[in-house]
C-alpha cells in the first residue's frame, strides 16, 4: 500500500493574516497613531479584498479605499455596515446605485463629479457623505486648480456633498529626497486650508516613512500592508512579508548534458541535471523574465531549506528547476516558494515594479489564507 | 436636462467571439482539415473559459485541453458532456474524485502518474480514458524517454489506461529553422509507433505553421486562437485579434508647461497639454512598462479614430493619455482602447510575450462578449 500523498497540481498563493495585521500595527506606529485608511483596491493587491478587509476590520481598520464602485460592494459584504468604504474613482454615472445601496463615498476628483453627485443624491436619504480630493502636483485624478476657487466659495455645493475627509495624493513618497513632496505639501496646505473643517489625509505607504508632517489625521497604506517595500527607503525593516506562492512539483527528471531545457531551448545542460518541474507559471503571476537561459541564471526558488534556481523559460503553467544540487529527496508534491522575502529582488528581475508583480499573483491560484 | 451618460469607472475587456471562431477556421484550413484541440488553459488565456469554450464548441471543436482538474471542472459545466477534456498536468492525488466527477481525461506525463491512475481507478466503471505525452525533447512534462521500454512493452497498463491520444509537444515551433523541430519530430514517430494505434498530435499553434507532416491527426492551437501572433512566423495574416482592453476616461484636464504627469514624476510637459485620466491600471493587465517617460514615448491607446500617447507612469488603476492634439472633443466615458491589432507591439513594449500579457487581461476588468 503506497503512502497517499495529497497534493493537487494547483499552485497556492498563501496570505499570511497575522503578518498582515502585524504590518497595519508596524504602519500605525511609524505614523505615530493616526488613523489608518487601508487601500484595498484591486481585490486587495491581487491578495482577496474580502479576506484582507475582515482580517484589517478585525486588526481595527475602519476606513477602508477602493479604486471602484464594484469593488467597494465586495468589500462592504464583507466586513459589514460600520467602516467607512471610500471609491477612489469617484461616482461615476453608471454606478450611483451601487453607491447607494452598499453605501460607499466617492472621492469627488472634480467639479463635474461633485455636481453629478449633488443631482443623484437630491430626493436621496441619508446619502453617503463624500471625500474630496484635490490634485495638488501628481496629474492624476483630482481636482485641479482651477476648480478649487468654487470648492472654496461655493457653500451650497460643499453643504450637498456633505464631506468628511479631504485628501490629496503623493506622486514621488517614494523617493524622500524628491522636491515634489514638500512642493505637494504646501500645496495641500494652502488648499485645505479653505476647505471645511475635517480630517485632512495626504500619505500613501512611502508618505507615511515621510514624517510626522505628512501624516496628518489620517494615512493610506496599501503596499506596506502587503509586505511590499518602497525601494528607494530603508525605514521598510519593521515590514512582514505576507504573501508565497507555492508551486508543487509535478514530475522529476534527469537531463543529460548538451541538452536543451524548455520553450524556445533557451538554457543548455552544461552538465547531467536533475529538474523538478513545478505547477505555476506566468498565468499564476511567475513572470517570464525570471526564466534562466544560457545567458543567465535570474533567480531560484525556495525548496525546503535550500534554494533552487529556476532554468529554461518560464512558461504558462509550469516552470523548471535545477535540484542536481539538492541535498536531499525531492518528493511529488513538494512546494516550491517563490515571493515572499523576495518580492523585492524577483521583481526587480522581471523588469516590474512590486506592486505589478503582486497584482498578477491571485488570478489562478488557490489562496489559503494563514492563520484567518 | 443633462444627458445621462452611462459609464462606469470599471474597464472592459471585450472578447471577440466572431473572431475567435474565424480563427478556429482559419487554423483548421492550415492544419489541413486535421481536428482541432483547443488550448483553454489558464481560463482560456485569460478571456474566460466557460465562453470562449462554448463559442468553440459552437464552432465545432471538440476536444479541449486545460492545465488543472479544476480547470476541466468548470469547462464542463459550460460545453457539457460531450466533448473530450484533457488535463495536460495529468492526474494528481488530490484532484482524482475531480476527473471522475467531471469526466476528464488525464494526459499521462510518467510511469508515477501512469500507475497512480490505474490504481485510483480500478474499482471505477466508465473511468475516462488518457492520453500519453511522451517528452520528446522540451524536457518538461511528459514521460521521459527510459520510461518509454515500459510503456511499450507493458501491455496490462497500457490496456488499463485505456489511452485514446499520443502526444508530445514541440519546444521550438515558433522558430520554423530551429533544429529542435525535425528531432522531436523524429522522435515523436519512433515512439509513437511502438504505441497503441490511436490518434497522434504534437502541433501547438507554432507547429501549425509548421506544415503537414507536424499535424498528425489534431493540432492543439491555443495562442492562435485567441488572435495573438508567433513573432518568428510570418504565416499569421489570417488570424484575427480577438481580445481589446477599454478604459474609459474620468477626468479631462489641463498641465502646464514644465509640470510633471503621474507617479515619479517621470514626464515632464514641454508645452501646456490636455490630458485625459483612464480608468485602467496595471492590475487590469496593462504593464507599466507602457509608462511614458522623459525618456521615452513607448505606445499610445486609440481613442475615436485617433492615436494618443501614454504619458507618465501606468499606475494601478489609471493610466493618463496626451490629448492635447486630439482631433475633436473627447467625453467624459469616452473608451481608449489597447492591444486589439497592437498586442504584439505592446507586449514587446512590456518586455513581455503576448500570451503574458493576454494572462493577465482578465483579472478586474467586465468581459463583454461580442457576437455571444
Amino acid at each position: 500500500m503506497v503512502q497517499a500523498r495529497t497534493y493537487s497540481s494547483r499552485p497556492v498563493l498563501t496570505v499570511n493574516l497575522t503578518a498582515l495585521a502585524d504590518n497595519y500595527k508596524y504602519l500605525a506606529s511609524k505614523a505615530g497613531g493616526t488613523r489608518i485608511g487601508a487601500s484595498v483596491k484591486a481585490d486587495a493587491y491581487g491578495l482577496g479584498a474580502g479576506v484582507v478587509g475582515r482580517a484589517l476590520y478585525g486588526a481595527g481598520c475602519r476606513i477602508f479605499f477602493v479604486a471602484h464602485a464594484g469593488e467597494g460592494k465586495i468589500l462592504r459584504t464583507s466586513i459589514g455596515p460600520k467602516a467607512s468604504v471610500y471609491v477612489l474613482s469617484g461616482n461615476t454615472p453608471q454606478d450611483t446605485a451601487i453607491f447607494f445601496g452598499s453605501k460607499l463615498k466617492p472621492v469627488i476628483n472634480s467639479l463635474t463629479q461633485a455636481r453629478d453627485w449633488v443631482r443623484a443624491i437630491k430626493d436621496v436619504n441619508h446619502a453617503p457623505r463624500t471625500a474630496l480630493h484635490f490634485d495638488t502636483g501628481m496629474n492624476r485624478l483630482g481636482i485641479p486648480s482651477e476648480e478649487v476657487d468654487v470648492f472654496a466659495t461655493d457653500q451650497a455645493l460643499i453643504e450637498a456633498l456633505d464631506v468628511d475627509l479631504v485628501m490629496s495624493h503623493l506622486a514621488c513618497s517614494g523617493d524622500a529626497q524628491h522636491p515634489l513632496n514638500e512642493t505637494q505639501l504646501g500645496q495641500f496646505k494652502k488648499i485645505s486650508a479653505r476647505m471645511p473643517m475635517v480630517p485632512l489625509s495626504l500619505a500613501n505607504t512611502g508618505g507615511i516613512y515621510l514624517g510626522a508632517k505628512y501624516h496628518f489625521k489620517l494615512v493610506r497604506p496599501g503596499i506596506g500592508l502587503y509586505g511590499g517595500k518602497i525601494t528607494k527607503n530603508p525605514d521598510n525593516e519593521g515590514v512582514k512579508p505576507v504573501v508565497e506562492l507555492h508551486a508543487p512539483v509535478l514530475q522529476i527528471k534527469t537531463v543529460k548534458r548538451g541538452e536543451t531545457i524548455g520553450y524556445n531551448a533557451a538554457f543548455t545542460a552544461k552538465k547531467d541535471m536533475k529538474i523538478a518541474i513545478v505547477s505555476a507559471g506566468y498565468a499564476d503571476g511567475l513572470p517570464v523574465n525570471l526564466s534562466g537561459s544560457d545567458k543567465r541564471i535570474v533567480t531560484s526558488a525556495r525548496l525546503g531549506k535550500a534554494r533552487v534556481p529556476v532554468v529554461g523559460r518560464v512558461s504558462m503553467d509550469y516552470t523548471i528547476l535545477d535540484i542536481t544540487d539538492y541535498p536531499g529527496f525531492v518528493e511529488l508534491g513538494a512546494k516550491a516558494v517563490f515571493f515572499g522575502e523576495d518580492l523585492e529582488t524577483q521583481s526587480a528581475h522581471s523588469q516590474m515594479i512590486n506592486y505589478e508583480v503582486m497584482t498578477h499573483l491571485g488570478a489562478r491560484c488557490r489562496k489559503i489564507y494563514v492563520n484567518e
